[in-house]
């Protein structure tokens, strides 16, 4: 049994015009008009092939394929990250369709549930749809989202979503018979060791923090240099020493300051407030906790430094994941079907499915990206791994189910 | 003979509450909506007190006191840097209108011309009014400017200005008897040496640049540490660095960086672009020259540290300008009729006497700044502090038009 590969292309290129960019990628951002118009696209391409539909309080788009037993949900999302790539969460969203759609009219234990989680990419909150669905929606992440609270509650009223319904979506756990999510690499390893399939061990946790300096203001031409309050110069003094800090002391750990904001931001007026987004992530929690305590020493010392003032604020927090060894043993059986080569690898990304496996039995499946790139227009995949990569969801779908009919019997 | 203290200060206010801002400061940037505002209300302040008015084609906006003789400009100007101070210009223009006021109905062998300078802080270019009416505003500062391209050309439509008109506000230097300029100090030093008014010997001259660092974008969580090309990492190493080769090898000059973007700006996103906008002044044009070509070195070394590409554009330069020695005894004689204690002392900070030094004999009268604090909300100047520096312009204006009667006799 295989997907069906000429529609499955035209699907995945329909979708890759929504918000389409001159570089060749998407830019999706969650809950912007491109990520809604996507969103529609994904429901009404799923009403044409006959399977029922739904959105939840959350904003979760289902496409679903009914039957007597629990519900395997197989999942990704259509949001990008600002000038992204066409492959992120949409390659794994329009494969879970198409593996509802080859199993049109086949008897199954388990309902199938095509699943497109909101905000997976954190442009508001990261990981929202998923988190809420699970049920580990923390009022915390709403309240200091990482793209601030404007954005989100614009957000959600493009969206036409309630921020007091949205853990409404969260579901009973003994509901499900688990999530698989095909998705892209976004790294090297399968590419170096000549591998077609990669079986996720494991998905890092990873934090997202935003420090805000507070100097003084003034004129640049009569303010001496010995007398200024630079909020500005703190920020990129503590960008650099960041930087230095988890090159050095942190290895297996990664850090990324993504966005500095100077205030008021004129050639002529010394800064006197600057805002560092920064993120960093490792497989073990531990490792988190003490580089997070080293940082916020960082920024400190750059602060007395230079004699302001500096806070931090947590705007995410995911903690590191482990995904199923069944599921895992399902995708490696599926893949050897398939005459596919598959290793196992860690995720050095987050996925929705860390949301996933802290209430159902989890698994993702990695496909090749080319140079290990991603979260940028040049992400490529080539289109015969998008193809192993969906056809390797359908049997592990179809292991899953029958793992679990055998447990039934 | 003194300015109508009352009507100058209920003046004063009424202008600083166009842009207020609830710091107590005003948001005027050259050609929005508040600057704009502010310019509508000087004309309407001038003809309520009879004086004529005119706007020429670079959107200077003055009031006019007829006389048969050249004419002598008392300007400064009404555009604030964002979120800047309320006195930082408007007190110059408010007292040259006042000057006038008061000399209404005696016989001068000047006319005299209270002037409004277009865009002299650079939000969009940078004394653009002021070098425009001195026939010096180059092609290069329209089509580099400091506030980018569609900034200048939406203020431009927005205040009904043609980009190819604005050389046309060009006059001829003889119709000049000179300039006098009223401002803030904008610094510490007649404060700390108790003197009431200052009288400027020089200004200093800067530059203005952007720098673009070009890396490569790439996934926060799967692309190692040691494999990024991080646009934003250049620009912050880039700034620290430039702050310390200032201080350590440029005493005298002053650099500051007030603006970084990053691109594409996520935290989940390296960033592969990275716009650092830096200002720097020196006294001297040889050190703008050696300070540009050090920074420049700075620059590329950054970007090959982190294997990027970098280009710098030049958005303004601004010579250093010496003040005339005839202007500057007559502002000295206008304080000792006074009973005011004046210095002298260069500026550190950019004024439209800058333009005007270079075709007619100009001079600049500062007035103390509490703290020697400016461009930002808190800058304060006492109100006594005004008021004497509006009666000393008065009183310079008188002096010159006794000088220029006495060389017709």
């Amino acid at each position: 049994m295989r997907i069906d590969e000429a529609r499955f292309r035209e699907d995945f290129e329909e979708l890759a015009a929504i918000g389409a960019t001159p570089e060749g990628g998407v830019n999706r951002p969650s809950l912007g008009d491109a990520h809604l118009a996507a969103r529609a696209w994904f429901l009404e391409r799923a009403q044409a092939y006959g399977l029922e539909t739904r959105v939840d309080a959350a904003g979760n788009h289902s496409a679903v394929l009914p039957a007597d037993g629990p519900t395997l949900l197989l999942g990704s999302h259509l949001d990008s990250v600002p000038e992204g790539g066409r492959y992120d969460g949409a390659l794994g969203v329009v494969a879970a369709l198409h593996v509802l759609v080859a199993l049109r009219g086949t008897e199954l234990p388990c309902a199938l549930e095509a699943i497109d989680f909101t905000d997976e990419e954190g442009t508001l909150v990261g990981l929202l749809g998923s988190e809420a669905l699970a049920g580990a929606l923390r009022a915390e992440a709403l309240l200091s989202p990482r793209g601030g609270r404007d954005a989100l509650l614009a957000g959600l009223a493009r969206a036409g979503l309630r921020e007091d319904e949205l853990a409404g979506a969260s579901r009973d756990p003994t509901t499900f018979a688990g999530y698989l999510e095909l998705h892209i690499e976004q790294g090297p390893r399968l590419e170096r060791d000549g591998a077609q399939i990669g079986i996720v061990t494991a998905i890092v946790g990873s934090r997202s923090l935003v420090f805000g300096f507070r100097g003084v203001s003034g004129h640049a031409g009569t303010t001496p240099m010995d007398g200024r309050r630079d909020a500005g110069l703190a920020a990129a003094a503590f960008a650099v020493a960041a930087n230095t800090l988890v090159v050095q002391d942190f290895p297996g750990c990664v850090a990324t300051v993504g966005e500095m904001r100077l205030e008021p931001g004129g050639f002529n007026v010394i800064p006197d407030s600057a805002r560092v987004s920064i993120e960093f992530r490792s497989p073990e929690t531990a490792q988190l906790d003490a580089l997070e305590t080293a940082l916020r020493r960082q920024a400190g010392e750059a602060a007395e430094r230079y004699a302001l003032d500096v806070d931090a604020t947590v705007v995410g927090r995911w903690e590191p994941a482990a995904l199923d060894p069944g599921v895992r043993g399902a995708i490696a059986r599926a893949a050897a079907e398939l005459g596919l080569a598959a290793i196992e690898l860690p995720s050095g990304a987050g996925h929705d499915a860390q949301a996933l496996a802290a209430v159902t039995p989890s698994g993702m499946i990695f496909v090749p990206s080319a140079g290990g790139v991603s979260h940028q227009p040049m992400e490529h995949t080539s289109w015969q791994a998008c193809v192993d990569g969906a056809n390797t969801l359908l049997h592990a779908t179809l292991e899953l189910c029958a793992v679990y009919a055998a447990r039934g019997a």
